[in-house]
């Protein structure tokens, strides 16, 4: 019988091209497939709800395929994970990437554009010397960073705006620029944590803002002139983009309501 | 002026062959003594207090090095970190590994032969899932451990004894196997650490504690069958050598004085 999947997983980007398949690469697209492939006996399409760039974590990625599967749902992510994980203590190769839920969906779901939000966490370390042990998951900035200013900054980025600004060139071209940002949350002090939620993002919009953040928090840009750049729609007047090895995925929303009764209060509801 | 320069570093093992040179890999040393040779303008042979296997970490390696050296000590460590992070924003290639500190010795002093004790600390994530972003840094351990059983088994270790049971094929031929564990501690729950101090260590005797700590965890072995294990002085008594990227060496102490104040209710002083 025909069924609609949908897949949550989990990945270190480390050791990825990024989401997207690309010949003669590893992807994490592509491993997903693979394993998929051997577990339901034919040849595995997924759409992911984001495609996330070389480098870039996943803790929710969400993607969906449709197949004549004799295997239950809950049975497919215990399968392709004993695939996935390569072997027992194998060190850099394989165990990168895991699936963490798979559930059957109507025949006419798809993870992409079905999704209502999503949340991104871009991850900076603050510290005058670098960690060798968090280098790929963290952005390292090594002069002091003024956190309040960088929340001052952050404080006019949410609504529904055009953020031309903050869209890199090179991705897929789009009709609009405008979107919607639900929430942009600022924790931590060493460990820096942006938490952003929106509707949907740009090429390289998340980068881009964490990266205009910190040039705010090292005084380089006054933390109210994030009004006007976005008002500028002009790429040359935001920072300069963030390293990948910061951006985390870590949501995908595709119920409102739901969203709604959490974030009500940052304007999503 | 001839100078005899200690180092502290600091690494991640993932992408090493481990400490030691070996041809035609990408070793800790060899890294080390690539940068060095740039920054000293001549051919720098280290010596490692610990030559720590594939995928195995450290916080706290030690090594010397001798030569007619211009530059300043302090100066050293921020000049080959330059060469060895490779460049910004890079991920998985370079950055990896780190001098932390770089201070003058009297011409004698050897890294390993002057190390008067070690602290290795080895890792376990115990959790029914896999951790994508752990795996390179914990033996993950998917059924319930027993961690006041591992305590109760822990207790027989520390002493002055003939450790043998805990010795792997494949190591330098030792002299003896008697060594003295000062002190063996083990904290946490879902995340366990083992903290080990030793006057030196057999090879792979970390591991196979650590791996014998968790068959006692998983109710294979009995708490109080370590002594007797011990005792038998045969390996294949003892329990499995736990995975490399669990171990990570911690310390490395050249004053039993200094120690002792810190340790002295463990035996030490």
């Amino acid at each position: 019988m025909e069924k609609n999947i949908l897949l949550t997983i989990e990945y270190d980007g480390t050791g990825f091209c990024g989401w997207q398949k690309q010949p003669g690469k590893r992807s994490v697209q592509g491993e997903i497939e693979r394993a998929l492939g051997i577990v339901c006996g034919q040849e595995i399409k997924v759409d992911g709800a984001s495609r996330t760039d070389a480098g870039v974590h996943a803790y929710g990625q969400r993607a969906n395929f449709a197949g004549d599967l004799k295997i239950p749902a809950d049975r497919i992510a215990i399968a392709a994970n004993n695939i996935l994980s390569g072997g027992k203590s194998s060190s850099s190769a394989g165990g990168d990437v895991r699936i963490t839920a798979a559930e059957e969906k109507p025949m006419g779901f798809h993870a992409r554009f079905d999704a209502k939000a999503k949340k991104y966490v871009y991850k900076i370390r603050n510290e005058s010397t670098a960690d060798v042990f968090g280098r790929n998951y963290a952005y390292h900035v090594a002069r002091p960073l003024n956190v309040k200013a960088m929340e001052d900054a952050a404080g006019q980025i949410a609504g529904t705006k055009d953020f031309k600004c903050f869209q890199a060139a090179g991705g897929e071209e789009k009709k609009t620029t405008v979107r919607t940002v639900y929430s942009l949350r600022i924790t931590g002090a060493r460990d820096i944590q942006i938490e952003i939620i929106g509707d949907a993002f740009l090429y390289n919009m998340v980068r881009i803002i964490a990266g205009t953040l910190v040039e705010v928090g090292l005084g380089k840009l006054h933390p109210l002139a994030l009004a006007p750049i976005i008002e500028s729609r002009d790429r040359q007047n935001a920072g300069h983009t963030a390293p990948p090895q910061g951006l985390f995925l870590a949501e995908v929303y595709y119920n409102i309501d739901y969203l709604g009764g959490f974030y009500g209060q940052t304007g999503l509801g």
